[in-house]
């Protein structure tokens, strides 16, 4: 009964939590792997959490004891007037050294984010592995139209980049598209680029704010967000910011600040952090640095487990190709892939249907939540689960050196069989643009 | 143009912001009184907040450096567990001292924090001072059926216990009034107890809680909301609270936090201190010890002045009466005395009608956020001004000892006047209930 006095939106039940996505998340925490107690558990590869340079940000806080004590300059203690600050447009400091304005409370998962508490529908836009999963002028009035079939009023496109799940930076011809794109539909975009600090390969990142310079008619409809989670890997200190040209949007992202805002505390011991340029500098270097080399590891480990995935730059994931793995080239068959890696392999990865990606067979795979040494375990339970998939199913195919689907573009050499189950050794194609 | 595309939430200007409350706010913030540097400036009594007792809690830091610096037992780092923490429930120590559920970030203020954001209508339950503003049936009945005549769909009764502004606690007789209404008319009662921990006097508070205790039909429709911005005068750290048995608000409240949740930085840093059960304890008994005789002294300066007020047992404020000086009994002269108390003598301080008080003349007089000596100059001046102002007015009558208004009840001596200007002595009536 009184589910029925509360509101529409407290009595819907969908949150997106059903999604394999969260599923996936909940079989980790019943079963986690442990390297000394629990060897057999889930390795999760589901999180795109970066702990790979939290020594760092450590080291600095062993280095300031002042600040963690509420002091300043030593001695006088600021404790009272972070009790007190309650500005909803953030510390003035903080806002300098982050350079964006009206701070919120950062959460991940579109589905989850954008569909429950607003009502809006989100709309797709198909792109597709056969040039990289490029954004396309074609992709976008593609999914405009079926927006218009669905009889949605359509208020702009929302992108991430860099992109998750695909760990590629926009390009600027991209961002060009989606400008003259927004401009034409007389509609927002919204840019959000909580992966911009993972950026750690060629092509560098572009924010869609250097794109649009020289542009007159775009300043009052684009709108990009950014967060201190991936960057300084901090989600749990619930960082994010808005930046936007638009007055209106500002001014409602400041009223909605006040049921969002950052602890004072919290904003105090951040802004002393990222005002400290040279720890920053270094922070950001180390940590591209470490994002590559982990991010090399993987991309190498899949090759050796027979899988390839979408060449990339940036994020803390790759999305990877098991199209060749799949029974049946359905979502029925991804799911039933993930299930198998989830339940018979041990490894908690996103299925691309949890992204709305519209090709089954696609997986993002984290890599910046766990240890090297974890990473390792995780390819040799890959290997052998793709060795003796694909030799019970494929092996002749494989071994004949044939195209197991005609969108892979690029034969990449498997290095020498190193498991004890199965004998594949031959080529493998994946698709490799972006 | 772009204003259309937005959402009608975001392109809504009104947000309360223009209310005297806020104004007020304002012009204190321009010319804001300073003991050395500004003496001339507006005395914020418009402000809420408990300063008497920091430096209880900048002890309990000071003896606790661990802690500040990311530290359990002396050594092993926090910092990488707080960094990734995201529970949108909140930190189960936390939870356990706090003991409510579902943390959420506390804002004051109903008309801003209710209207804008989700759409719905403030119908005020209009209280008289002839029965202390005392909640009735007939009160809640007659609200009803004005919301009703309004074509609204009544969905639950608000209320603030101790209440703001009221300075008073709900009584056992209205929590069962307020009850019995709710079960009758099948709605919900959301209970905003934030100011529970200053209740510093007789009689003391009770929660609905402990109202609801042996009814056996009302624990799925009663919601409390708490925080800690009153008790422990943290408003900056952004934390509270709301306890619910009704699973569908306790789901939707936790889907909402994925949007505001408390930073782990700040819930640790608060498991702590709550947890701390023995300075928690001298901590209450020491900050009612201070609110009850900084109240002791408003009151006492008050009635020096001439001003009377609500007797009151919780809250940092005073509910002062002040209709004598009204030039005209009119929302319209309350607002003028408003202007005169701001602009002539100096004082921000809240009318009744900025809190849907429908008798003009009373207003909200805060005491815990300034320092005793600031307390004494605010007193000197409305003394100054009520004087001139009651002698111009209407010193035949006091002069006399007549009454002013037919609705006060009690007598009470003024002390010998110490202002130089004016030279009224005598007595004034006030309302005395409650």
């Amino acid at each position: 009964m009184h589910k029925n006095l509360l509101s529409r939106k407290a009595a819907c039940d969908s949150h997106g939590q059903d999604s394999s996505y969260f599923l996936g998340w909940e079989e980790y925490e019943k079963n986690p792997y442990d390297p000394n107690t629990n060897t057999s558990g889930i390795i999760q590869m589901g999180l795109a959490e970066n702990q790979l340079s939290f020594d760092l940000i450590e080291s600095w806080l062993e280095s300031h004891p002042n600040l963690a004590g509420f002091k300043r300059d030593g001695t006088a203690s600021i404790f009272r007037e972070l009790a007190l600050f309650q500005d909803y447009r953030g510390f003035p400091a903080f806002k300098k050294y982050h350079t964006l304005r009206s701070f919120y409370h950062n959460s991940d998962r579109f589905d989850r984010d954008l569909k429950w508490r607003t009502g809006v529908e989100i709309v797709p836009i198909q792109c597709s592995s056969s040039n990289g999963f490029e954004i396309t002028k074609a992709a976008l009035e593609e999914a405009y139209g079926r927006a218009k079939k669905l009889h949605l009023g359509v208020k702009g496109v929302l992108i991430t980049n860099p992109s998750n799940p695909l760990g590629t930076s926009t390009t600027r011809h991209e961002l060009d598209t989606l400008l003259d794109f927004v401009v034409a539909r007389d509609i927002h975009l919204v840019s959000d680029e909580i992966y911009s600090g993972t950026s750690f390969g060629s092509p560098g990142f572009i924010s869609v704010a250097e794109a649009m310079i020289g542009r007159g008619n775009v300043s009052h409809r684009v709108h990009i967000v950014n967060s201190l989670s991936k960057d300084l890997g901090l989600p749990g200190f619930r960082v994010g910011a808005i930046y936007s040209r638009n007055d209106y949007v500002v001014a409602a992202a400041t009223k909605m600040s006040s049921f969002g805002m950052i602890s004072s505390h919290t904003q105090y011991l951040l802004s002393e952090l990222l005002s400290d340029k040279e720890f920053m500098r270094k922070y950001t270097e180390e940590n591209k640095r470490r994002l590559k080399e982990r991010h090399r590891q993987l991309v190498k480990g899949l090759q050796t487990a027979g899988v390839g995935c979408l060449r990339s730059n940036a994020g803390l994931y790759c999305w990877a190709d098991m199209r060749h793995l799949l029974e049946s080239k359905t979502f029925e068959g991804e799911r039933e892939l993930w299930k198998k890696m989830l339940y018979e392999v041990g490894l908690n990865i996103s299925p691309g249907s949890s992204c709305h990606c519209n090709e089954p067979g696609w997986f993002r795979v984290c890599f910046a939540n766990i240890s090297v040494d974890t990473l390792n375990v995780a390819i040799r339970r890959l290997k052998t689960f793709v060795d003796s998939c694909l030799c019970s199913q494929d092996s002749g195919r494989l071994l004949r050196g044939l195209p197991l689907c005609p969108s892979r573009k690029r034969r990449i050499p498997l290095p020498p069989h190193e498991s004890s189950v199965g004998s594949c050794n031959g080529h493998l194609e994946i698709c490799a643009g972006g």
